[in-house]
């Protein structure tokens, strides 16, 4: 496959009220400890992660008002956020992306926990699904 | 980790109108090709898996009017459906989620295709995600 094509699953989100709630009803769940509490001040949230297998599950909880995170809990309620494929070559996705019409959030890829870099899939394209592309230093 | 932990994501459903439209969208945003349409008789669907590292992604569109895909489908519309984990022994797991008062939708595992072994985990127990624990003979 293309440098650009989806290798793994890098993580998936889910969106909670209370990370102390959560977290050890997915302990139980997942039979697996919770890492450590970290927080990612440039969208307002506070997470936890698992490892399971060669991908992350990540619970997040919004500890500002404003950002995208908070307001997706407004309006969705505590569930499922998003999932992130793993590619090689963020940019070089996107490029293919645009070349077949599949239209992204923003071009220029913002950065997550670990310096992941990270677009989003506009989520017209993908019938409800949010999804993202990361591109990752890791493995 | 123990028998009844979480291995790998084993595979993730989304639930769309139309496998035909939902399709050709997904392969480009994955990259890669779709497999061959099945039928799952038993839950009244059709599916196409894509491979993505050690998951399946899985599109699911209802075929019957009844049945709790077209009943979700109806009610929160196209997205994401559910998430499930692989564990080697699926009784043991559900016997380990009792012991911690993690309730399962049946203790009796129902059928995927090729033969999964199938225990959905409460919703009311994981803030909306829909998550579910397989046991397979696969790999």
């Amino acid at each position: 496959m293309t440098l650009s094509s989806a290798k793994r699953i890098h993580h998936i989100d889910f969106v909670v009220h209370d990370l102390n709630v959560a977290i050890p009803k997915y302990e139980s769940v997942l039979g697996l400890p919770a890492g450590p509490r970290e927080r990612l001040a440039s969208r307002g949230i506070d997470l936890v992660r698992f490892r399971v297998g060669e991908t992350w599950i990540i619970l997040v909880q919004p500890v500002r008002k404003e950002g995208p995170v908070a307001k997706f809990l407004d309006r969705h309620g505590e569930g499922f956020f998003h999932i992130a494929f793993e590619v090689d070559d963020v940019d070089a996705a996107v490029t293919r992306l645009e070349a077949t019409g599949i239209r992204v959030v923003e071009r220029t890829a913002r950065r997550g926990v670990e310096g992941w870099k990270l677009v989003d899939i506009h989520p017209g394209e993908t019938f409800g699904a949010m999804l993202q592309l990361a591109e990752t230093t890791e493995r």
